[in-house]
């Protein structure tokens, strides 16, 4: 089953919001086994929706449109909807009646813009909107369906979940469209590649192997559409499993919400261990990432940006004459930093960062992208030096995220004893 | 002049990520006059590409493509362009070199992937990409030009401002769209608007206003089209500059890189004093903020993510018996925290939040998004309470931009004496 999805609205043109309806419909659709063939977002002009409403009607079985039904707006939505199949508006009596009480509750009078929100084509079935204004309208011909929802986030999505796909689930009796996703950590896209590429290409032809790189991560989603659920499901765990065992040090876990950060809060938690962290280039984003989630005061127990040496030194006990001789960027002063937080703060762990974030501050030693880290526990502490790029925001954010990961390796060890 | 916007990749499909690139792309044509006139989305997937591109160059002169570059297999976008344009894969040295360069300075050995990313079509300009592997390609034909960008959002977004848009204006020789962006702080976008309204009803019809609402500030954005340039650009800054009499303390300054820390940055820098910051619900996100900006480290000395009681006592100073009778969320809290962190670090100011960031935690006193912040100089200690709302993840900005707004209005009152 295809689906095509059109949005509506000149604000998403001029880019003045993110069009996050339409992901949230992809999401809706795969999930009762319906494949996005692809999207298209026009502004609120009748004949560009119409020709959106050809372009999609000739490739796709379900068309979702949404956008441009609020008082202001919707008569170019509706009434091209209405035109587009040969219908006319009318008035809904029902829709009337829910609009009026939707503005009884708020104390707001019933006006000429709210009327015509109760106009609707004759031709279609109106879906009851319980959250807002604008009902969604449902059009059948030749076998295809295309419904259109209201643009504001929220109604549009109880609408689809609650009305919309269990219509289109019963209509066309729908088979599974089956995703995992694998999130990754510490080998480069293409080494990543190389290094799996025996088990990708052993991979059967109905399962879709996607590679999603970013400054943290590496995910890697396995997608089998058309599928009975639960067989699809055992067999990409089983690919998956069979994946972990040829890089198993470098999986983090499954879900879009897995991270190097939510590894070692996770590992925190379960070990009941407590962590300190001490940034100098990173400048406080290490100690943000891991007190972004929640559960986080369960271990973290305090964090220090030593941007000036004098904090180096006065805060966390970091040797003046290292600072001198080494400079701050050097494996002796990341250590001191990291076993100096970890003791004022009577932390299990201890982790630090100092680096050259760019873009001034380079050096031939130490360009811009170089970043020392250090890990201290009660065994000791080790370090080692990574040169990543040349814009500061990255070097940070991949800096932040080695630091997590040298603590997850060096956790994951002391599981292991 | 028209563009269509073409982004590709399953994961756009699948509703694994929110297509932000569409949105950057429309402000970025928009401000060299470019109107979008239509967005296509498709995935990894070769007919469904051409299909895309025959769509696009059929109506509009200037089609801008992203996603599909990466080093792996299901990227098969620049084969599907080298193929539409009639046109073959050839090695570039010059990207095989640049690749091999970025490469070296992670430690990372180029291989047969890597050599794949240097092939580019034959018949395209090919436009460097100083952040990413993946090269820029530039198509003309028949007097129509596409645009092939990488998908990862901060490269895409480089090539387009610093190679893309130069070209398209050369190209096309564009007339003039003139855009200025207002950024205040401080009032609610209802509010802002209910405050402004007399001079927006004032505005001559050839000038247009656009809000920009986010949680960390309200933009407003005035844009005039098709004029001539420098008497455009009076005009909007007269406007402004009538703007600016009307809500004089909300407004930080012009331009999309101005925020509440960057106003601070700045004033701390134009007036040699330095700054130190104590954070417990910020969790090192106001550090964060500052230390993201270049130059942070002449002014920012040091920053203390005191999360557990014992490193308010120990690090900060605050007194034990002042955290049992008040809490860790009181105003003797935050102040003591501003002070002691001002002391510590040797600070002209010291800024402190202590809150709630939910979504635990609560209590009937100091419900979740409730927030103390305080600011510390030689004249003593501000502080003030905060309510925000219901997400961590909102409230830990919110308070942020908050307590860097209450050290804004200390700086300029000191301004004044």
């Amino acid at each position: 089953m295809i689906a095509t999805i059109i949005t509506i609205g000149d604000e998403i043109l001029i880019g003045q919001i993110v069009d996050t309806n339409a992901a949230c419909i992809s999401r809706a659709l795969n999930s009762v086994g319906i494949t996005v063939r692809d999207r298209i977002s026009v502004g609120d002009d009748a004949p560009r929706i119409r020709e959106a409403l050809d372009r999609a009607l000739a490739v796709s079985t379900v068309v979702i449109i949404t956008g441009g039904l609020g008082p202001t707006k919707d008569d170019i939505t509706k009434k091209t909807l209405a035109e587009y199949y040969g219908s006319r508006l009318v008035f809904d009596p029902q829709v009337a009646d829910h609009v009026q009480r939707m503005l009884d509750r708020r104390g707001i009078a019933f006006n000429e813009l709210n009327r015509s929100q109760a106009m609707v084509p004759a031709c279609c079935q109106v879906l009851p909107n319980a959250n807002g204004t604008a009902p969604g309208m449902w059009f059948e011909r030749d076998g295809r369906i295309a419904v259109s929802l209201p643009g504001v986030p929220f109604e549009m999505e109880h609408l689809l979940e609650e009305t919309v796909l269990p219509r289109l689930r019963e209509h066309f009796r729908l088979s599974a469209v089956v995703h995992k996703t694998m999130i990754t950590y510490g080998l480069a896209e293409s080494i990543l590649a190389e290094t799996i590429a025996e088990w990708e290409e052993a991979l059967p032809a109905h399962l879709h192997l996607a590679y999603l790189p970013s400054a943290r991560n590496v995910k890697l989603r396995l997608s089998a559409y058309d599928v009975e659920r639960e067989e699809a499901q055992r067999e990409i765990d089983g690919q998956f499993a069979r994946l972990e065992a040829i890089i198993p040090e470098y999986v983090l876990g499954y879900g879009d919400d897995v991270s190097v950060f939510r590894a070692v809060h996770e590992a925190l938690i379960r070990r009941k261990r407590t962590l300190a962290v001490a940034e100098s280039c990173t400048g406080g984003a290490l100690a943000a990432e891991f007190t972004a989630l929640a559960g986080a005061s369960e271990y973290f127990l305090c964090g220090v940006v030593s941007y000036s040496n004098s904090a180096k030194v006065h805060v966390l006990g970091v040797r003046a004459e290292d600072i001198e001789r080494h400079g701050a960027v050097s494996r002796e002063v990341a250590e001191q930093m990291a076993a100096g937080v970890r003791r004022i703060a009577g932390a299990d762990y201890g982790v630090a960062t100092t680096g050259v974030a760019g873009p001034g501050g380079g050096t031939e030693r130490n360009p811009v992208g170089s970043v020392w880290i250090a890990v201290a526990d009660a065994e000791g502490v080790v370090s080692a030096k990574y040169t990543f790029g040349r814009l500061r925001d990255q070097n940070i954010e991949r800096a932040s995220a080695k630091a997590a990961d040298m603590l997850r390796r060096r956790l994951s060890q002391r599981e292991e004893k």
